[in-house]
């Protein structure tokens, strides 16, 4: 059997500690630096990252893949940038995550601005740093950086998120609410995914496998954010519960009612194991993975 | 004789069509695009594209050098995103730039941050789009990816915002103030410069000289603002001045007066134009940038 818990905690332990010494906040003036590294450890899953190693792992059989730890840094940055944006009092105005104080409520506005901002950088000057390396690699980290860019770009996530905000007390269908969902949150999820198989030097054909897997459960893991949104405990979550229907949002729950979500949620990781069939043992870690995204309490 | 205005409307024409076949807003939704369009097409003067052409012309003797366009588009973009950002409410609350309503009064608070966002995730796509399409030269895209990004990061240009902030109201030294403009708009300038040369193959010992160039018109541009904030003529600059006063920011006029600064101003260009000694013909375009930057009226 499969210890995902184990798992989980590992990886999550050097995410953190590679994390931490990313940013170190200097002593003195270091209000922007202290506002990054206070977002970005304030306890995050760590799925994207995870995601990312766990791609590779499915490829190559093995979890030393070259620079796997700086490109899973770079994708949470990126998360967590997009997260300090999306609780700004413009946008979401939202003054608690995971239990603490968010950014712009711990700092101020401007700052969680600029370290927003500064997150996203420093996730490309990571990539460019960890291709700049590696000679022979240089490509592939290149369609690396431009994966992850076009992903979270004005045709992807931050697309979602303008959506998100133009969608709000609307009516919209299931299509649009997919659409958005597939923006937002999957597209950083499926390039985590993509960014893994590239550094294993994954074949075409596999890629294409793991996308149908990242998609399934890019929208699996938005619909049960939905859920949880409805059914789960603030303490555990640490953060309200019940926003959704407070600011009329649109989500599958309210579209779909909470049944159908629920057996919709559990074809989404059907269809993600299936894709996974040929790969054997190393792809545990994912299956385990679709299987966590949709049972998680937070 | 160079002639500059020739060689600026030029280049700006070519900046400004290429970049405008980057963004197509779409014509339905589109709130996203048309707010990233809107700013990046607001009749910006293009120095920082125009510094990175003029850079490699001066290093290859030529205008044709591949991937330049991009890069240069790449860079006014993030220089429209610092802009969208720095104007924001939270931050240096500006109304009005270039002569028209800045992006988060022409559309609204949350979309200019998304905008911002986007312009600068999107240069980050081109520049490894331009990268991934030349096999050959794909570690020297990951070499000026590497140096944007970390000039325009937290130890960089959001640093250098970040101190801006900090310092209203505040008396400082004129130390503290050169660092603060060496982050906030040098960075920016040396990397456009640097970014130039790399593509242009420059020796170390040419790139080492750009960049007093650059560090030097970096200050001077940054002092002929402050100057303008004071002498110049809100009509033609398209914003109002006397701003600084008003927010009692620290400027060189304010530490060192305006006849000093004035004289500072020349020394700076002195020692950018002696840089290029070296150079010929093919750096009088650089040398014409050096002199338009103090004399410039907006």
């Amino acid at each position: 059997m499969f210890d995902l818990k184990a798992y989980l905690d590992s990886k999550k332990r050097l995410i953190d500690k590679a994390l931490e010494q990313k940013i170190i906040p200097e002593k003195k003036s270091g209000r922007l630096d202290h506002a990054m590294a206070y977002s970005l450890m304030a306890g995050g899953k760590r799925i994207r990252p995870i995601l990312c190693m766990a791609a590779a792992e499915a490829v190559s059989g093995t979890d030393a893949n070259a620079g796997i730890l700086e490109c899973s840094c770079a994708l949470e940055m990126i998360h967590t940038y997009s997260l300090i944006h999306d609780d700004l009092p413009a946008m979401d105005n939202d003054r608690l995550r995971r239990g603490k104080p968010t950014c712009h409520i711990a700092f101020d506005e401007s700052t969680a601005i600029l370290a927003g901002d500064a997150l996203l950088t420093l996730a490309f000057e990571i990539l460019a740093s960890a291709g700049a390396t590696n000679t022979e690699y240089a490509r592939r980290w290149l369609k690396i950086i431009h994966s992850i860019s076009r992903a979270v770009g004005y045709k992807g996530m931050i697309e979602g998120q303008m959506r998100d905000i133009l969608f709000e007390g609307r009516t919209i269908s299931l299509d649009q609410l997919k659409h958005m969902h597939a923006l937002k949150t999957g597209a950083l999820i499926r390039t985590s995914v993509y960014a893994g198989a590239v550094l294993a030097n994954a074949s075409v054909e596999k890629i294409e496998k793991l996308d149908i897997y990242a998609r399934n459960i890019g929208l699996a893991f938005q619909i049960t954010d939905d859920i949880l949104n409805i059914e789960g405990d603030p303490e555990i979550m640490g953060k309200a519960t019940g926003t959704d229907q407070m600011y009329d949002k649109a989500t599958y729950p309210a579209l779909l009612g909470l049944a159908a979500s629920g057996e919709y949620l559990a074809e989404l990781i059907k269809n993600a194991l299936l894709a996974l069939e040929t790969f054997g043992r190393p792809a545990d870690p994912l299956r385990a993975l679709a299987e966590y995204i949709v049972k998680r309490k937070k």
